[in-house]
């Protein structure tokens, strides 16, 4: 696939903008999150840092990555230090680091690294304003979303069958599992964005972060998938619920509630609500049809680079929607003894509204796909 | 499969009495690395931490967690603490810890962590004492690195015969790697232990860390197929290496160079021997021959709940083998133009010498399979 270029160097230069003008009360930053410098440089090995200052951002790293460094980096007007040993590699930080104060995340260093760092380096512990920066996606970040998102949907297209047919052809959790895994990189997808969650039956079914088991899927079970797709580290998120078999009318009165909720916070999104407003459109449902006690967990939340960042739909965020990001709704209702369901898309959000990149339709159970 | 349970509460009461006896110039530990803690309790969640005092040991984590925590921590001696807001989970770590310095290793939490604890715990920097006795397996473990290792050799041994037909029906090197992936857990994996390396041809397989790629794999390549699988947290690593199609001379040289350097360090790995002896063993063969510049890394690690632990085979290393370490003896040698071979098996360091626990043969040219 060929995605529009990702432009490492404006993002770069947006920050060392800011450090110029001395709106960060600091006269250099440190990034030592990857996927923080990844965002910012390109860059994808295990090890790295990025320093910036106002006339200089330099990448370190050790010489197993320079090679791949000086390639994914190309063009961000980045400088590449790889050094084979880290006590070299530390005083190249230092000497990047230059005069002055240090600004730096103090979440994303351990305190061994910290307590090293400080005995050369004037360290302010600030929140990474990557990690802001990150939360509203372009154009080519986009792009890779919806492949990811597009390769997921493929797959659960060809394994909604096998799963329908169980009965015949019995299947567990991890043969379903496997099959859509297999089958996301068959349509162009680098890896899972996480580990996919299948869980079916009236014990597994009701939790919502379920780890995959040999339980065989069997008639009456509610089953719960839940699988994304990974394109050059943007990640994909979805969950589609289904019943195996003739589903009962609380079955059918419990999907529809979620399928009712899931399409009241879609009608929420858009920017300018809060990410508690948006949780609370999907939550209010389930109140007001008694069923709060089911829903045992947040509305949604971002998705990019890592497959949970801000913002956070939940009735504990501050986070405001803004044009640009990239969230899920995904409200389920859970309950040990019956199982559950969650129904979760991506969106974009636009100036407008928002734009949903999960195209899978919602076909709970095996007669929808003969109407 | 059905193992030997894990004794996590020998585990936990060890420690106590080493905190009895005034052995740790501590009052208390407190592990946050979520590998010391799964190895000390069994709890495989994603967010918990442990206490141990001389008459108590805690398990802290949020209420996702609760039910799992109770169940896979059985038997351990362990308390839980399930608590669903963060400071109300601080506060019963503060309870938890009592009175007294508490040791913690300062590379296994976040400098914000750090400070965090400190405002109301005298808090001391020590190594982590689990990290060192998860150096030593026992039979319950070694079953489980076996069962790992061996739905690796399946998948493999099933892999292979696509390999070499893909001058028929062509694959690239993500084909391969797709096919290995699945057919693992297909073997009773849990999962791939890490993503797994398939490099081929004179560019890629040249990297000891390439990333798969859409290559075709074609004929006169180098292939460098490195796989392991999981199995209830613990990690199998194995390399193999082939060339497609009829071998060069220079093929076959480099490549029997590559097999007597692995012979030679297997010869080395028995207890008491250092590490640095087990990589000289296989490092003095590229050395005589001439080929010291082609081998690009360390000969090898520790292998358990974390695919690289210690001890590590290298130059630098001031390891010391025991019986009971599981580890891997992975020479190779690299050039850019040429390609590359690595061969790697895993093996448990017994009293008298050390078993391989990777079964699958070496039969690096596809007439190997014919002879």
């Amino acid at each position: 696939m060929h995605f529009t270029r990702i432009d490492h160097a404006a993002r770069v230069s947006a920050i060392r903008s800011l450090l110029s003008a001395g709106d960060l009360g600091v006269d250099a930053l440190l990034f030592t999150d990857l996927v923080d410098v990844r965002w910012l440089t390109g860059f994808t090995g295990s090890n790295g840092w990025v320093v910036m200052r106002p006339d200089r951002a330099v990448l370190g790293t050790d010489t197993r990555y320079g090679e791949r460094a000086a390639a994914e980096t190309d063009c961000s007007g980045v400088e590449i230090v790889a050094i084979q040993h880290r006590g070299d590699l530390h005083r190249a930080l230092v000497d990047a680091a230059g005069t002055g104060t240090v600004g730096l995340d103090a979440r994303s260093t351990t305190h061994a690294q910290w307590k090293q760092l400080a005995v050369d380096v004037s360290l302010a512990s600030v929140n990474s304003i990557v990690a802001t920066a990150r939360e509203v996606k372009g154009v080519a970040e986009i792009e890779r979303i919806e492949a990811a998102s597009a390769a997921a949907d493929a797959a659960l297209q060809e394994v909604e069958p096998l799963l329908f047919g169980t009965l015949d052809s019995p299947l567990t959790e991890a043969d379903v599992r496997d099959e859509l895994e297999y089958r996301m990189r068959r349509h162009g997808a680098d890896d899972r964005s996480y580990e996919t969650i299948v869980a079916a039956g009236p014990d597994h079914a009701a939790r919502p972060h379920h780890e995959v088991g040999r339980r065989t899927i069997v008639e009456g079970d509610t089953v719960v998938i839940d699988v994304g797709a990974l394109v050059e580290g943007y990640h994909s998120d979805m969950t589609r619920s289904y019943v195996i078999g003739e589903p009962t009318a609380q079955q059918r009165d419990i999907y529809e509630l979620v399928q009712v909720s899931q399409i009241a916070g879609l009608a929420a999104l858009h920017p300018g609500v809060t990410a508690t407003a948006v949780d609370g459109a999907c939550r209010d449902v389930f109140v007001e049809a008694g069923y709060a006690d089911w829903y045992l967990h947040g509305t949604g939340h971002g998705v990019g680079l890592q497959i949970h960042e801000s913002p956070f739909h939940s009735q504990a965020s501050n986070d405001v929607i803004q044009a640009g990001n990239v969230v899920t709704v995904e409200p389920g209702l859970y309950r040990g003894g019956f199982g559950g369901f969650r129904i979760e898309d991506l969106a974009v959000v636009t100036p407008d509204g928002h734009r949903v990149l999960t195209h899978h339709p919602k076909r709970p159970f095996s007669t929808s796909f003969s109407n």
